[in-house]
């Protein structure tokens, strides 16, 4: 693995693909923080399992466990998943796996974006994320495959998404956030994320979903599911704080073209009621430092925009709601050729995040 | 990753390939626990590190690193030598890593046989050995290879050498000692490695080197060069405790045949004079429980048969002794297809082997 510190993707002709292009396989991490997943991980590593199965039916899936998982992990998952032994602060594969990018001739290489837990010293989620923040460089070398050098700059992959064909969505609520590039505008961020991903057009959506502690990842309120395409976390209840978010939104996405310069077509997928906490779950959660993690009555982030487009599936959250069946509909009609596969991940949510956010893809190479 | 539970690899048409057959590539771990190695690891960890890098001039190489040291052994290791966290309780490869079997497609399979520390709570070495008896099986998983459960026998890959062609060699010292499988008779042992090695002829060398603390592995007294041909540590001092230990070899070696009825042709490799552990080498080592590793004057098992054989090298030990030549030239005759490299040892030795024992071959797969 050769770290490549002098040159960035867009000198090199490598980009990020789209997350519907097609995949060499899926990258996820164990579960084990006991201030994260309710039970010691007990319940999350259930349904971590689920979702390793429902994507291996169609790419190879591999799962880094830490030292002391990797029995269980191995006792738990199918033969045909591979488990790897890899020491992480936590589970989110998507925030800190490797960016893939990959040029013309079929190669990839990583980005290894710094990681600082969503915020670092000034608004971090836990202390200290040194493991997770060598998970990329890990992962190249495992891969075998060469890897752009940017920890200097804080990005989760959490934050961006891509349409392949040249744009790149963001949140400004994240991206401009005092907790990860205080000291850089918001044209050295959009310069960086041109460079590394290789884009030429940068979209910057106000918010994300209410109450999202990554400081409103993009990819739990709004996803690309073809070039052009757009689904957009939606709910039509005027009492919900979500309601104003979800309009902004709406209104900038409107108001802007992408890189093709095409009108973005914004499909609306309904939001669930609002998800909050239990005082039953909160029991469940170990604390984290002197706080406990989270208190009952908390509104959890729930969205199925946070779905995971595998290469003949989309594997998508479910919460035991009313739209759980609308909105997997939604997602059949934008996705006609892969079959929806959805899963309930309410335990998976209590830790903050849901599928997307515990998948990396690794895009097909030669 | 399966785990192949109820046949054996004669059974299922898979024998053990001799270390001069092709390989894929190499493995090694790397090495920093504080009792076994000076100075906290970081002088045994320069040697591996050249050793690995001669390695891998002939075939890839793989080193395994604990989490605390993989930034590390990254920045150590050239760009092109692979590092994969992997925890473990100390470096020894070739006793841990899979013994690999390889059937006429020319694919392979690991072999996990139980690791107990050279002898368990009857005479091992340190404990505890959990991490180690691991890896075997981590290793398959992480090269997508099957794997045969045989953790109900305890052998370490350094007690066996084979020819490929029928025959394995082993040493009674080492194979029938109290700490390995006292419940087993000698017939029932032999059977385990026919139909595990997929070997028909067991040849039996009373004794490995004097004060070899791994109760005497046969890979740091005698190894098979060639189908019918072995190298034995050898000395002309008939005052030294090992004159009678490798004639007594000797004179089995010469009563025996190997599978193919052949007479084996024996090649004296000498040992080099006797090598005693320094007071201040003793010093650079913590202890391991209560009492000191090793006490200042403690013969250490030297042997330039300890050798690793590469696809187009022979990477040997080296101590600085006036033998150091003379074997190198010996080797280099019986491998004249090979470069022999010799590499100064003595942080390896100190730690209670040598090349060969840190090694373990991948054979070339399709």
């Amino acid at each position: 693995m050769k770290i490549i510190k002098d040159t960035t993707p867009a000198e090199d002709g490598f980009r990020m693909p789209a997350e519907y292009e097609r995949h060499h396989g899926c990258i996820m991490i164990f579960p084990e923080r006991a201030d994260s997943w309710q039970y010691g991980g007990y319940a999350a590593r259930k349904a971590f399992v689920q979702i390793a199965e429902a994507i291996a039916a169609s790419e190879s899936v591999t799962v880094c466990a830490g030292a002391g998982q990797y029995d269980n992990a191995r006792a738990l998952l199918p033969d045909h998943i591979r488990v790897v032994e890899m020491s992480s602060n936590d589970a989110w594969a998507r925030d800190y796996a490797p960016t893939f990018v990959k040029n013309d001739q079929g190669q990839i290489r990583g980005i290894d974006w710094g990681f600082n837990a969503w915020g670092g010293l000034v608004d971090g989620l836990y202390f200290p994320w040194d493991k997770d923040n060598q998970m990329a460089r890990k992962l190249c070398d495992l891969l075998g495959k060469d890897v752009y050098d940017k920890r200097d700059f804080i990005l989760e992959g959490g934050s961006i998404h891509v349409d392949g064909e040249g744009t790149c969505m963001v949140t400004e609520c994240c991206l401009l956030s005092k907790g990860r590039n205080p000291h850089l505008s918001r044209e050295e961020i959009e310069r960086v994320l041109r460079q590394y991903l290789n884009v030429s057009k940068i979209l910057w959506l106000p918010f994300g979903i209410y109450n999202d502690e990554t400081n409103g990842h993009i990819d739990n309120i709004c996803a690309f599911t073809a070039p052009g395409e757009v689904v957009l976390a939606w709910t039509e209840d005027e009492g919900d704080v979500q309601y104003a978010i979800s309009r902004a939104c709406l209104a900038y996405l409107e108001g802007e073209a992408d890189a093709k310069g095409r009108k973005l077509k914004v499909h609306k997928l309904p939001l669930p009621k609002p998800v909050t906490i239990t005082e039953e779950e909160c029991m469940g959660l170990d604390a984290c430092g002197d706080e406990p993690t989270r208190r009952p009555g908390e509104r959890l982030a729930a969205s199925y925009v946070n779905f995971y487009i595998a290469n003949d599936r989309i594997v998508m959250p479910g919460f035991g709601d009313p739209a759980d069946r609308e909105a997997k509909e939604i997602l059949q009609g934008l996705f006609p050729d892969r079959e929806v596969v959805q899963i309930y991940t309410r335990d998976i949510l209590i830790g903050g995040g849901n599928i997307h956010c515990i998948t990396q893809q690794i895009p097909d190479f030669y």
